[in-house]
């Protein structure tokens, strides 16, 4: 493949109608094909079958501090089940707010509480005229979606491959005391599979923010969700809560992690931590709001994943259900566009994702081309604040939900697009 | 026993010194028993332990829609547990949302998106410098403590034999635009055990509201509570739907049940059922909230309560466990405070509690006396909005967790604390 870029425009149209060709042949199959969701395939969620069987109606229920999970109460979580998502969290068990079966409802609540009551005596976010918020993006389009659902104002921040770009976002915060707080997927993010450089984590702990409320949404989705087992091949994450210690800011960061993606989504567990300050009042704040979310649930995730070692394992799985699949997707991309001159992509670690890079301009009509072609792609632009991608370029790859062979032709199809749309665009300048 | 208030001071002294002699002699028994909290007890949660059987690793989790309850997704529940759920709302399952295991968390939800959005195109609560906030009293807590959460104004309503004294009701809501709505436990209510009439339900429906966007909050949570399996025995509630549809006001009302207590306390499932106006604004603004609420358990309670009937089999077991309890109740404050004079007190037929009204200005004597003596009673005052019982009188008693002889000994030293706490009063006189 020569670099589309500098071909002449009669090598570009007879490319063109090479390519429509290619095109309408895919099209006449009448496919049905989805790379749009970060949804694990069934196969993966086989693995979490024997979760349902761990408790039965022989089962004793209770914690090992003799709390009955069948009744009321604990507002904070058993015992054993706060040491499990403290694993998970990288922090200390004391730390932690077990939570019930969605992180993303644990992160709307977080913003909920911000907004009507402030945080730690700060007056409540909602008592001003507007709030702004920093969103590196790409990013995951339910985070813009909760600040776009308060009216929060969205300011995009560029990634690189070791996290947000500090320099802009200290610039940003200092300016402004309305800037309260940053989205961070600081593990194999979304879409982008980058892993937060230690630099990144103590330069968000330490940096002077206006706002003496500032809070770093710290969802670390994928902490456990490596795609190699040997650790070299591993990211490694500085933990945010000790950075924050360091820098003199212990109360500016809330984490939250999940096990959606290590059993099953929606109906799994999920947790909160922070400092022993933020606790305290998340626990105060929340005590009206709910008497205590599902205790069996929490039990029966201990009893399945019993601990940091048994959650290790037990991704080593997935692991190797995802790898042919991202392998497929770096095998495909690297063949059909690798001297092309006119897509970029990642290759992730870890995480659900590839962020691709079309030829500038043309996401939008890769996602329309791809759609036509029945390969359903998640929507251009959704990986930036309002759906507004200045560039128009990047598409979230989702290899994760369809079997390998329909993978592989979803992407022999994407490719084609991504040629398609290059080209036609190259003609038009 | 005389009726003590019209006792001679004389008397009255040595009534006195004979019940200081009983208290003494219940104290020294260093008893510890509770009779503070709605809990079902461990003999009922026995009852739900089978299901914990009907889903294993062998289990088809796809629901009769096709969808794998194992994976993200459907935001407003399963086909099969909307219909279950609509069977405890008195609803169609088309207006219903199943939620997560928390009723209260649904409520205080309900609230935050008036607050935070207004209803079906009116101003947000929060925009207004205060809102009110109707509370039929003796009532419950944790409705109180979500007004009080969100700083809205509460004003206590007269409660009666049919439910809150609608002569109250219409004059308060006719008079200003920020009382935007109203508690109500309309069966077996909490703690009177009252059932609204029909005549209250659509007085309810029909008034004249100030606010376009009034709601009531009908917190259905007693719904299938029976104590008596005959229906004839059983309070019937008229349909606040049907009512509010007729009365041409379809959007007014909200509606929230739960398998509290059901099956597990806190690892249920929930509804929410409104007029179809107000559930696609629900879902609407639900959606940047949650992906989905907990489908594995929406699916394992239907395999267990299958339907209506199956749920009439199973609260029928329940009822078998409570009716001795409440039976207890009834024949111990019989026996000793019947003719007394001095003390009231409600006989439901379902629910969770007895409305016990001891002599004005002695309820938090009478709980007082009672904690000392080893028994745990709802604080007094906690009936009402902001602890604050105007008559100090009314006292919530709770008799289904402690097992039949622990409940009856703390009868027995309650009765006692009543007395001699209204001997105490007919003194100061």
């Amino acid at each position: 493949m020569r670099d589309l870029t500098t071909l002449a425009p009669d090598d570009l149209r007879s490319l063109k109608s090479q390519l429509e060709q290619e095109y309408a042949a895919f099209k006449a199959k009448g496919l049905s094909l989805n790379m749009a969701r970060g949804k694990p395939s069934s196969e993966q969620l086989d693995l979490s079958m024997p979760l349902l069987d761990v408790l039965n109606s022989s089962s004793d229920l209770t914690t090992e501090d003799g709390i009955d999970c069948r009744n009321y109460g604990v507002s904070d979580g058993i015992p054993e089940a706060k040491r499990l998502m403290a694993a998970m969290l990288d922090d200390d068990p004391e730390n932690v707010i077990v939570m019930g079966s969605s992180s993303l409802n644990v992160m709307y609540d977080a913003m909920a509480r911000c907004l009507d009551f402030g945080t730690l005596g700060s007056k409540p976010w909602a008592q001003y005229d507007s709030i702004k918020w920093l969103c590196p993006s790409p990013g995951y389009d339910r985070h813009f979606g909760i600040c776009q659902a308060f009216g929060i104002e969205m300011i995009p921040v560029t990634m690189t491959e070791d996290g947000p770009d500090m320099d802009e976002v200290e610039r940003m915060v200092s300016l402004d005391d309305r800037v309260k707080g940053i989205w961070c997927v600081p593990k194999y993010s979304n879409p982008g599979g980058v892993t937060y450089s230690k630099e990144v984590v103590e330069r968000l702990a330490s940096m002077d923010t206006a706002a003496n409320d500032f809070r770093i949404f710290w969802d670390n989705a994928y902490c456990v969700h490596h795609l190699f087992d040997e650790e070299e091949n591993q990211d490694q994450l500085f933990d945010i809560a000790e950075a924050c210690a360091q820098a003199g800011n212990p109360d500016r960061y809330f984490k939250f992690a999940s096990t959606s993606k290590v059993t099953f989504p929606g109906a799994g567990i999920s947790g909160f931590a922070a400092s022993p300050e933020n606790v305290a009042e998340a626990k105060k704040l929340m005590n009206p709001q709910i008497i205590g979310h599902d205790k069996i649930n929490q039990l029966r995730h201990v009893r399945f994943l019993k601990d940091a070692q048994g959650i290790r394992d037990h991704m080593a799985k997935h692991a190797a259900i995802l790898r042919p699949k991202f392998q497929t997707v770096a095998d495909k991309l690297q063949d059909g566009l690798g001297d092309a001159g006119i897509a970029s992509w990642n290759s992730p670690r870890g995480g659900y994702f590839v962020s691709f890079n079309a030829f500038p301009g043309t996401a939008k009509r890769v996602v329309s081309l791809a759609r036509e072609a029945g390969v359903t792609m998640t929507g251009a632009g959704a990986t930036w604040p309002y759906q507004e991608d200045p560039q128009d370029a990047n598409i979230r790859i989702a290899p994760t939900l369809p079997p390998l062979d329909e993978l592989s032709q979803a992407l022999d199809v994407f490719v084609c697009c991504v040629k398609l749309a290059a080209v036609e665009r190259l003609l038009e300048q």
